[in-house]
């Protein structure tokens, strides 16, 4: 079996560590481990009979519920089958523009999509600093970018996966007016409590050259479900709409999504968990001799080694069913990192020890 | 609330109905009556958990499943978000010749996507006869066609909606001689039993130009979950997956379909539903002096109009909770046609007693 290109291929990681897929312990996929809200449990049981009927083309409730949640117009709201339907055709517009600036390492489906439509890509490199704080507020913080840049597009990942850096308002504002068209990834903003968030949906409705995509896959621990969604001015959805298929969302996903946000407990808890967990997780990487944590704003760490940890990885299959994410996948980074999905304190403890022993081996 | 411009949208109806949408007699979606067949919804019930997974980016069990249901290798199979999202990538790809022959009327959805990627469209016009048979297996049933076929494609649909006209495996065969690529829709295909249907898919392994679509949303009973699959050969498909995201199905549609597949029983019932309660609907229908239902070969019925039919559509809603699909959608066709679905005997009996009713208030 191949190496998995993306990220949560459990199939293969159980292969390798001789047991079931369900008995591994999955750091790999930045996923909420708090699991699946039961309120969104209940609202998929109970609307399993509407199955049976196509989705609402214009997915009314769905989108006035998100509307009403981000104080946006409706006509500002456009739901995918996933944020990566929607990243899809964010890239055939970008496409269009002179070139595309991609903030990298970046996300491997941004390249795919990008590609797929024959965009100029120009990578912009972040420098990675692991002393520095994960939240970046000064323009200076920005990496170099080409020049001419009102005539491109910029796609962006905020936070940002797999640094876990995250962007201030500030600074992205300078983008939105020195760019034609900025397309923000918004899929781990939910991580951050409001009052600490740097959302650019408050923006949208000022400025026509923004699209900010976001995704309940994540935060909601749905990822098999799919259901992403776009927030932007009409000019852009109604485009993609006429590229895309009507019924991109299924029924489930749009009931599950409306009972994942009405679960304001969930979200408390998720966001009381979270802190702590991360923090701890980082000071135990932290001691281990051959490992440099980056500070991370979000549900995940980025790890540099002194060496390759790809035997690190097997041996915490092989002797441990634990399956961190390797960094393959993002060439500028190689075969020296990794990434993990910060999860409970129990879990993140075992992942410590685990590691803690190889260092040892490794030594 | 405007006029929905595809079937099945329950809510625009309801709202003429005066009652709710779960009330209304819908024989506008060509959807089976039997309803979701009891195994789907236990499969769905079992792989709940599984949605707080991403789903296998290969579908290897899946398209093993396909792969030996139709007796293809595994490579010539790619599922996706329902035969829609399939059908924008045919598009796209049919885009890139000269010109793309459609079958017109023919759906709304096929337009769309070719639009989308601004392909050549030639309209190809049925020649319509209420007296023929709907099973079409003489080359001499082709609509003329333009010359210059072999730097073109043909997008098709067998059987045909809104008609009910099926094409033998004869004629298509020359159509593959004739053109460079040959996409056929064949997401009404499953309601002939094998022994009378003429799905292409036994010839995909031996014409490259060969692209068949299938969809399990309209014989399971399951538009709401988003399940399509495309057997064709390695070199489209591996096209497509690189313009699309990498998880375009959902965890649950995943296991719908398998589930699915392996209920032989409920695919013995509906064919044993079916036969009878077409014949009787036709004849009920030929009987109103006004209308003029064409022979059809699968689940629904074209029906003709010395009028417009849309009193008749409003009639039947306010008066009946039944809704009827109107072919505005098919400019070819316009005012004087509806479509009806084939739904149980009582169902069909009800609708009859209505259009009796109806058809003496416009006489």
């Amino acid at each position: 079996m191949f190496r998995p290109k993306h990220g949560g291929n459990l199939a293969w990681a159980a292969q390798i560590a001789g047991c079931s897929p369900g008995l591994i312990l999955d750091f790999s996929a930045s996923i909420n481990p708090l699991g699946i809200p039961q309120s969104v449990i209940e609202a998929i049981q109970a609307n399993l009979p509407a199955i049976q009927h196509y989705p609402d083309p214009s997915y009314q409730r769905l989108r006035q519920f998100l509307a009403d949640w981000h104080q946006v117009p409706i006509e500002y709201v456009l739901v995918g089958n996933g944020a990566s339907e929607l990243i899809t055709w964010a890239a055939r517009e970008l496409a269009k523009l002179a070139w595309v600036g991609l903030m990298v390492p970046a996300f491997r489906d941004y390249w795919r999509s990008l590609r797929a439509f024959d965009a100029e890509v120009i990578p912009i490199n972040l420098q990675l600093s692991v002393a520095s704080p994960a939240i970046k507020r000064r323009e200076t913080d920005l990496p170099q970018m080409p020049s001419s840049r009102h005539s491109a597009g910029l796609l962006l990942n905020n936070p940002h996966n797999p640094t876990g850096v995250m962007w201030g308002r500030e600074i992205l504002l300078s983008l939105l007016q020195d760019f034609a068209l900025v397309v923000v990834d918004e899929s781990f903003m939910d991580f951050l409590p409001p009052a600490q968030d740097q959302s650019f949906i408050p923006w949208v409705t000022r400025y026509p050259n923004l699209v900010v995509i976001r995704s309940l896959t994540k935060f909601y621990s749905l990822p098999g479900l799919r259901l992403g969604y776009a927030i932007a001015h009409t000019e852009h959805l109604n485009q993609w709409q006429q590229w895309r298929d009507p019924w991109p969302v299924n029924v489930l996903a749009e009931a599950a999504a409306i009972a994942a946000l009405g679960d304001q407990q969930f979200r408390q808890e998720t966001w009381a968990w979270l802190g702590p967990a991360r923090e701890a997780l980082y000071r135990g990487i932290a001691m281990v001799p051959q490992l440099q944590p980056y500070q991370g704003s979000v549900n995940f760490l980025l790890v540099k080694s002194d060496q390759s940890i790809l035997p690190w990885q097997e041996k915490l299959l092989k002797n441990y069913q634990i399956l961190i994410r390797d960094c393959l996948s993002f060439p500028e980074l190689g075969e020296n990192f990794f990434r993990v999905a910060v999860r409970t304190p129990q879990e993140n403890q075992k992942l410590l020890a685990a590691i803690a022993h190889i260092s040892t081996d490794f030594n």
